[in-house]
């Protein structure tokens, strides 16, 4: 990645490629759904009540360039992350002992906690399991080593609600696209080539994913017609991107399937007294439908549980017979406190999970060095980290819990710290800052074309489906696992010079060197 | 279609029940590309001057009924429909008898055949047209004689720009997702049924046309790639209803196209010492293309050409060796004045065209009694039914140019008339008003719904190729001819109780009865 052309990279258009290449993808991204309901900044809900505008999805221009080894190295171990991520799931008592040290401080978490807690009071009368996973990863390219090659490090493993799946495989069909009608322009046609570019099989994937959880349901207990419940959040700006797997769903397998927003789950859902979990949708209360799989796509914020009703909703449906995507143990396995430990240097955890050395090494050398902020060895080292302003430059403070936007950066660390009292320290994490090679892309975002430095961030989705078994590591068994195509996220970097907004991204592909 | 149950429809539906169609059609329609950009009067360019937004496009929430063998009729007389047109483009003798008559007050068919003209005097150098055309039908239902059953009564050919192929396809499988996923009461599903809905083909067979004509045209004579050009109006707020047809040519066919503003033309083509029509890419002035084929969707009305080099424009392309979809000649085809003479009682014409007496009967039943407003028997005739006020309530006055929305109506007529010096009369046409049995549906137009009293329209596409020999009747050859899909277009009745906008369309598909 380092030659004289790729430096250039992506070109520089003149005006008339520029509208050349922009008419195209505004036309193309509104023709095949790569599109977003705009925010209210945008279009204001008193224009249109309704709803029925919308605008192209935040795009890069461009295909980012990406190494091929390192992109070939993350499909390839999707599927080891995704059974490691089950076995996690399935054993509770190794659970349990992460998210103890959470209970007090991360509320959520401990709420989290409960419910399982309550379900397995009754037992758990459902022992599938489906995970549509996203293992996000950036470059990391060690700048004191010229001489090493780029390598992929772990910034999150998404266990519930992992999106974009159904816009990217849209936006890799829309490079490809124009690529096809030589909207970009020669020069960089050595680079952004056709074997460079790569699809991503993502919508199909994943509904396939939700296909076979609801076959592996079985019969209807209940006699009337089996659905899979989308559990969203409402308003969703992203919507597109869900929808395109509902339609896969229905056309591709014939399955059924409702969006229905968390806060009516208590109201159009019940459960009969084997707790099959049936749907009445509101504008057809005749038409009950028995719920296969139930997809979260909201529930994992606090945000969604403004009252205690949400979480009554929550245990609802966890109690209920239907898979769950994902079950409580498994969305507690996304913990950044369970990447932390897996993380932490000699820790004898990931060997607990995956036998297998070789696979095990290849899966800790995607692992960025984490640390707790307790009070063992690792942790109080950790402290000291944080804590001066000159090491803290290298690390980046996370919370454990879900959803991004909470980070802490660098030499805003120790201040951080001191303003938090000691005893709410271990609900942070602490991970050495993951260096990105330095690259530059155009993003346009509600009509606003930007460009400048750029941060891309690998998404791998995976789907694993699996029984639970009795709850030990060596029990269970995986029904299905397979890679499940990729996510390229772009956002600004955050130097000063570059023209693009940073933190807000843009969905992205591919273009591999 | 007169039972109980029909007359009942579309249901009334429950404010769930239109929560849930609404928010599936909203979602679908974008998802799919079934979209317009919005017009100014919703979005201002200044909120979006770049242009990315768009919004559903006008669609009615339920497929229209629409009486079976109405519609099996228009679909099955469509190949004769092209092989009359096509004949007709063929005979310049016979279109110019009909276009002298018009010379000299439709100043905008005078300039058409001037065109023609200059291009005849030194020689066509393409010998093969493509027509994509429409033949739009209104449902007649004598009110008089409840006995007879309602048949297909043409309103008009289109021989240029025949739009809508591209959103039609989108709307029936709009219709079809809406049942598939219960958006329509219980009570209605014996009515909107899985083998009542239609899907219309119309964006794969119209772009089957183009790659026809691409492929007809042969070898490249300049060594260049060859392309289609899509000659298009700038700005184009139904964009997307011509982009379908645009990827369909590049995915299904691996045919390059590009799309050129009419204005642009002198601009960005030229013809080489062959007369080949060469065009370069403003984005790209090194990479030039050879024109196969020239795809008008503009140049249809006189508003396309404010400037004489329009008209030079129009002349330059005609000149070309690209094939012409459609040539001058097929675009006189379409005036109404043809229509007219081929409709009126007892002409001799259509026999001229259609030997095929059965042939020629059928499509003779499609026509609605047309009399010029010349100085004929029939025309004289005709002035007196459309200068009393009785008799003109049951006709419409069209003028003979292209464009729709110059109709005058009924009981307007009259003084419409008496407003005009006698000599401009002939420019139009007076048609027996087509009476549609009344139907009711619900529309969705820049986000405003509104229900009441509709008027349906059926479209069915044509494609058809052929040579045109010496310009007699007898010569030419027809290469391809095939039925294309349709178009249901519907637009609030003028009724004061309809609550439908009157006069502006909305994209529909058929339910079958």
């Amino acid at each position: 990645m380092a030659s004289a052309s790729l430096s250039e990279y992506p070109p520089v258009l003149s005006p008339e490629e520029e509208q050349y290449l922009l008419s195209n993808l505004k036309d193309w991204s509104i023709a095949h759904g790569l599109a977003v309901r705009p925010p209210p900044t945008f279009v204001s809900t008193s224009q249109d009540p309704s709803g029925v505008l919308a605008s192209t999805a935040p795009v890069t221009l461009f295909p980012s360039l990406f190494p091929r080894t390192c992109f070939e190295d993350g499909l390839s171990l999707q599927t080891a992350y995704n059974e490691l991520y089950a076995a996690i799931a399935r054993d509770e008592e190794w659970l349990q002992g992460i998210v103890e040290e959470l209970i007090e401080i991360d509320d959520f978490v401990g709420k989290l906690w409960q419910t399982h807690l309550a379900v397995k009071k009754e037992g758990y009368v459902q022992d599938v399991t489906l995970g549509l996973f996203r293992s996000d990863y950036m470059i990391h390219s060690d700048s004191a080593s010229s001489a090493s090659s780029p390598g992929l490090r772990q910034v999150e493993f998404n266990t519930i609600a992992s999106s974009f799946g159904g816009l990217s495989s849209q936006v890799s069909a829309l490079h490809q696209h124009l690529l096809a009608i030589d909207a970009y322009p020669s020069s960089a046609t050595e680079t952004i080539k056709k074997d460079a570019l790569v699809r991503s099989k993502s919508t199909f994937s994943l509904a396939k994913g939700l296909a076979a959880a609801h076959k592996a349901y079985g019969q209807s207990r209940s006699g009337k017609p089996l659905c899979v419940l989308f559990v969203v959040q409402d308003p969703e700006r992203n919507v597109f991107d869900q929808r395109h797997l509902e339609y896969v769903l229905l056309e591709g397998s014939g399955i059924r399937s409702f969006r229905i927003p968390f806060h009516r789950t208590l109201k159009d859902t019940k459960l009969d007294n084997e707790k099959t979990l049936l749907y009445t949708p509101p504008h057809s209360p005749s038409a009950v439908f028995e719920v296969t799989t139930v997809y979260f796509r909201a529930g994992y914020t606090p945000d969604d549980y403004p009252k205690e009703e949400d979480w009554d909703a929550r245990l609802h449906l966890e109690r209920s017979r239907a898979i769950k995507c994902p079950s409580i143990l498994t969305h507690l396995a996304g913990c950044k406190k369970v990447q932390q430990v897996l993380a932490t240097p000699h820790s004898p955890h990931l060997s607990r999970f995956v036998p297998d050395e070789e696979t095990a090494r290849r899966i800790q050398e995607t692992f960025a060095p984490i640390y707790p902020l307790d009070d063992s060895d690792a942790g109080r080292e950790a402290r000291k980290l944080a804590n001066d302003p000159t090491s803290a430059a290298r690390y980046v403070l996370k919370p454990q819990r879900e959803g991004g936007g909470n980070n802490v950066y660098r030499k805003a660390i120790p201040d951080f710290l001191k303003s938090l009292p000691e005893t709410h320290w271990p609900a942070y994490i602490l991970m050495e800052m993951i260096e990105p090679p330095p690259l530059r892309n155009s993003i346009l975002r509600n009509g606003e074309l930007q460009s400048g430095g750029v941060i891309c961030e690998l998404g791998v989705y995976g789907v694993c489906l699996w029984r639970n078994g009795s709850g030990e590591v060596s029990n269970g068994e995986v029904l299905q696992n397979w890679e499940a195509g990729y996510l390229l996220r772009t956002k600004g970097d955050q130097s000063e010079e570059g023209g693009v907004a940073a933190g807000f991204g843009a969905v992205d592909s591919c273009c591999l060197v």
